[in-house]
């Protein structure tokens, strides 16, 4: 299962040679993420009561550039679900043409910021979206 | 040789929880490559008037939280310079202790958004920076 | 006529406090405005082909802190359509709460920063927006 | 006296038009509001552990662009100083040419986020900043 994600690319997202700034991508890619974890239940304002999901490591290939006005789809699911991590991969396309694909790896932390287990619930909730579940 | 770029970690860059949201470190490294390019004679603000130098490509690892206060030291030097092409390795660091690494690959593009080759002058400029000197 | 706009507080948006960091309400600021132009068959993608709308004053007061989360919604209205330049009047709301009010002058300008005037359609488009028509 | 600060104009502050989205400005205008503090000996990493100081107004005049490269100098003064409360005005010039002037008021509040009185060593050094001293 996919989560998908509308953004259209807006006149803040974009730098003086009229594309994206790469920077606001990872921002748009965090709105993704954070809509996602609401879609499954757990909306962000919630989890932050009493844990985080900082992003250990993010890898990103800039396919093609993106310019203002065009409406990009993102589609995310997860790769890995460790026991206090979660790999997901996320692709971003207008029309047919893929703007980007990132991998980046989240860690589930206590407000102590140490990794703690991802809650039962949660990780029901996270693992109909794993490429090939567990 | 490698370049080094001091960034406090300020109010604007931290998140809910109280450590810098990974989005504004992509501005910090984005900064600190500007500055770098400044630094050997090329800023961007001259350099954008007939070229530009998107981001094809980063990887970064967020090896320890940064919070607000820290005075963080970027550390910068080139891994690979290509006919249109330059590879970045970046370090930040609060002391001893390493918060990210950052490797990521920029092109050359001309105005028309086609990779160009580095002008004469900048890729002289470049290699002095070369991990290994080529 | 008022034109509204949902827009959910993100992780994005807030700051150590936990609370909204105003430099972001401009941009959701502007992203109201941004979608008011789009609503209104001029989106910016197009009107900044040939022209641009530099916002030459912004008096906004925040009258209660918004929380990630919170679910705002903001309410447009033009306050004066002049030859180049539109005032507009914007409020947001979380439930019956008012969070901000802003008052902004906008300026229609050429590619060479020049006011120009409103071209007629657009501002045909504008003015059922205007508080009390001219 | 005045508090000064510099501030390029960098290619994150720059939109498709090529000058300053007016947002960016909000967060150059915190970041001169943020050294201020550290240079009157309150940083506000430590002032926010007990506190924080939110705007509550913030009226701002854009009375010329500013451009990918320009030398903005901020300069800082206080115009009120109340018991919870401080009026701010900035202005920022590019050499002799006014970019811009903003009056703003910040509240003091404590971390439940009602207005707290200045702490004494605080006013104290707030004081000389006060257009005309109290």
């Amino acid at each position: 299962m996919r989560f998908t994600f509308d953004q259209k690319i807006l006149f803040k997202h974009c730098d003086p040679a009229g594309i994206v700034f790469y920077p606001r991508y990872f921002e748009i890619i965090n709105d993704c993420i954070e809509a996602f974890f609401a879609h499954i239940g757990t909306p962000f304002e919630r989890l932050h009561q009493t844990a985080a999901v900082p992003t250990a490591e993010i890898t990103t290939r800039f396919t093609a550039p993106s310019h203002h006005g065009d409406e990009l789809t993102l589609s995310l699911e997860a790769t890995r679900l460790g026991r206090t991590s979660l790999g997901l991969h996320i692709e971003a396309h207008a029309g047919a043409e893929r703007r980007l694909d990132c991998a980046s790896t989240l860690v589930h932390v206590g407000l102590d910021g140490r990794p703690a287990p991802w809650p039962a619930p949660l990780r029901t909730a996270l693992t109909p979206y794993l490429r090939s579940p567990e």
